[in-house]
């Protein structure tokens, strides 16, 4: 590492190509490279958001990457929304193609039309979807590897509900699911509420999942959006209810990408490198032989490679020859696996391992018979991440934030008018984000005095 | 089901959507949906093969999907080879692209510039990756789900060696690792070396695995190619010897496609429906209860699923109660589901499972105590699948096959030559798919008398 993290932007785009996670000279503008540590990290969040879903009773498909023209020409707000970010396709090798076709900037006007034809009556009720796949934006602000990338990995839910309250329902199902995934991967959050003007193209209302980066900048990690019959009448999905009345679906969706990645590396990270949150990390426990390695020391590292095998541990240990266990030391810390043991001839004569936790300075002793101990050290690492992370959003929000981050962000009162909203904006030098729901409480507008709720004034990325 | 598997391709048509895999509405060309039942199916044949690479030391990857103009401009035969089918695109919004970009037919383009950048001494050799991605391809011919999409799902490996017999090795090893995703999937195969006229563009040789649907077609369901040095010259990618001396990479690939679903289906099922191998089916038994299930049955069937759960097995239980048990039994037979587990009053009682077999008449039951016989079930159902279609194959070969596969693959000796292949194409109205080497042996060719190797004449999808 050469850029220290108070330099941010810097920082960040060395530390994810330096710690394997990605390769940013691919030649096509704003795509990248997932490299294996970064894909096999991005993997991890995408299995642990998976289960979830799965236990929850969702169903995953995969939908073509395309979608014709034709299936663009509804007239509606959301189709006009993505017009700029389309990526067209009008050949074929050297033909013409019949119909040019668009790369997916997101899926509803791909999976909406054949919704039309899966969804017949109130038995088919709730129907809930899911999908994890590349998304295409011509992205024309400037580009930065799982921030805004023009080749997204996304996860996307789409869910049909017979009425407004089911959907509503599972608007509430949607935070806590994201409540669990962002409690895994150690990332405080606010549920914001986008003003009118803000929520996405089509939806009824929006709440977007915002996060705050040490550039001092919010960063949008997950949006959930309550569709109402906005986009069912545009697309004709209509069901039976028990009385053969024919009635349009209540719709709903939550996407999340690979900024949860962006968010990991961020928030987490420090002047030595990244520290990955225990529950997605590639690598959990690293360990590091020290000295001379003869029979009695790999018999020893064979047994606890072993158990934490049994354990359900992800480990790795580091044989290289070719460097000192210092170096590796390092090299572990800037890839920021959570936990080392580093085992010497004291190490193997007293049948115990030296643990390092990423997080703090200092090693720790442990017997090998107290092994089971080491689940406890990873939870303490995910929990000092999400501590250390929550402090600073709440004395950013508490307006006690101190150095550069002094005054990134600031909440204020106000009203539903996109005037007052204005007004603010202009008088703070940032952006209205929305009304806070899990922060705050209800307060007269500082503008007009009408009835408000405290709000999120940033930069967003 | 409607049409019989006599007539085959009414019967794939229809199987593939009616038992859920697939849907071929969705409104662009030659593109399906993977419906929840047929992803369920794909994920587990990946997982199976991501499982096996680990385990073998590749690092998994995943590039971007587009490729741009300049990087296809290497005047090479492998870029002449998939120039009529690239889609192209030329427009991002309603602005026109500084370069075109190209989706990825396959990714040598996409991925030998960053090796070019990666590779640096022997020490970085092997280096053995591998993705699993989506690629793209303008097929003008016939489209059909599963065998020839436009949209098609792909998995890639791409090795980098310090010299031809290290390549040589590593052909070897995926032919092993081929031998065992294909015993999972119950699929038995030729490995069939191409003519020189027919292999892939820009390898020095490629070695295809063929197999016999019911159509009396072959269908190519994976291949391996040696490239040598012929793609690393074009991209300059080269690695410092011990000596420091510069030398340039030789090169293998590997791979497989969705066509491994088509051959599952195509070549199980039968009048019923798909038969779907245990090792990757989706649920592996089906409970069905039957007659009414009180508080009793109910506790039997929990205590069964968490057994069944413990050993580690997909199960599912049908507690539909808007469908007979008959219309049940049908339902599951024809989604393919390898063991259907029946608990009525009688099992309850007898602490017993009433156990049927897909592939087989007849019931069998076994009693609780003895529920790991299920896994020998299993395993005797994977045996008969591949038995059956091993037979099916041999016959062929063997000139032995009657009805209407009667002759629809035949083999004879012949040389290198392709005027000699030529000449036995238009005698038996069959393209020559090349030499096999797992079966048959030396002999002089039919035309010329050189020597030659039994090869197979098919029409190949």
């Amino acid at each position: 590492m050469e850029a220290p993290k108070s330099n941010f932007s810097e920082w960040y785009n060395e530390i994810i190509e330096l710690s394997g996670l990605t390769d940013k000279r691919y030649p096509v503008k704003g795509m990248n490279i997932w490299m294996p540590y970064g894909f096999s990290l991005m993997k991890n969040v995408d299995e642990l958001i998976r289960a979830r879903f799965y236990s929850d009773g969702y169903e995953e498909v995969m939908f073509p990457s395309l979608i014709s023209k034709g299936m663009f020409e509804i007239e509606f707000e959301h189709i006009r929304g993505f017009e700029k970010e389309l990526f067209w396709i009008a050949k074929g090798g050297k033909d013409s193609l019949e119909e040019d076709l668009a790369m997916r900037p997101t899926s509803e006007s791909a999976i909406y039309p054949m919704l039309k034809l899966w969804i017949r009556d109130h038995g088919d009720l709730p129907m809930r979807l899911f999908q994890i796949v590349q998304v295409y934006r011509y992205e024309t602000k400037h580009t930065r590897p799982f921030i805004r990338s023009r080749d997204i990995h996304f996860i996307e839910c789409h869910t049909s509900h017979r009425d407004y309250s089911d959907a509503e329902e599972q608007m509430k199902l949607y935070r806590e699911e994201w409540k669990s995934f962002t409690g895994a991967i150690c990332i405080p959050f606010l549920e914001v509420k986008r003003p009118d003007w803000d929520k996405f193209p089509g939806a009824v209302y929006t709440i977007a999942f915002d996060t705050l980066m040490p550039s001092g900048r919010t960063l949008q990690i997950g949006t959930i959006h309550q569709y109402g019959t906005n986009f069912s009448k545009n697309y004709e999905i209509e069901f039976a209810d028990e009385n053969g009345v024919g009635k349009n679906v209540n719709q709903t969706t939550f996407g999340m990408s690979e900024r949860l990645i962006g968010a990991i590396v961020g928030i987490h990270g420090d002047d030595k490198g990244l520290i990955i949150p225990p529950d997605v990390a590639p690598i959990q426990i690293v360990i590091v032989p020290i000295g001379t390695q003869g029979p009695e020391m790999e018999k020893f590292i064979k047994k606890l490679e072993n158990e934490l095998g049994k354990m359900g541990l992800r480990y790795k240990t580091d044989r290289d020859d070719r460097y000192t266990p210092g170096f590796k030391f390092n090299q572990w810390e800037m890839k920021g696996v959570p936990l080392r043991i580093e085992i010497g001839e004291r190490e193997v004569q007293s049948d115990s391992i030296t643990v390092s936790r990423r997080t703090k300075k200092g090693r720790n002793k442990i017997p090998v018979s107290q092994l089971s101990d080491l689940k406890n050290e990873l939870r303490e690492v995910s929990k000092e991440l999400f501590a250390r992370a929550e402090t600073i959003l709440r004395s950013g929000l508490e307006g006690k934030m101190t150095g550069s981050l002094e005054a990134t962000i600031r909440t204020a009162f106000v009203c539903e008018k996109q005037s007052c909203a204005t007004a603010l904006e202009g008088k703070y030098d940032k952006t209205m984000m929305g009304a806070i729901l899990n922060y705050g409480s209800n307060g007269k507008c500082e503008v007009c005095g009408e009835d408000g709720r405290t709000s999120l004034f940033s930069n967003p990325y």
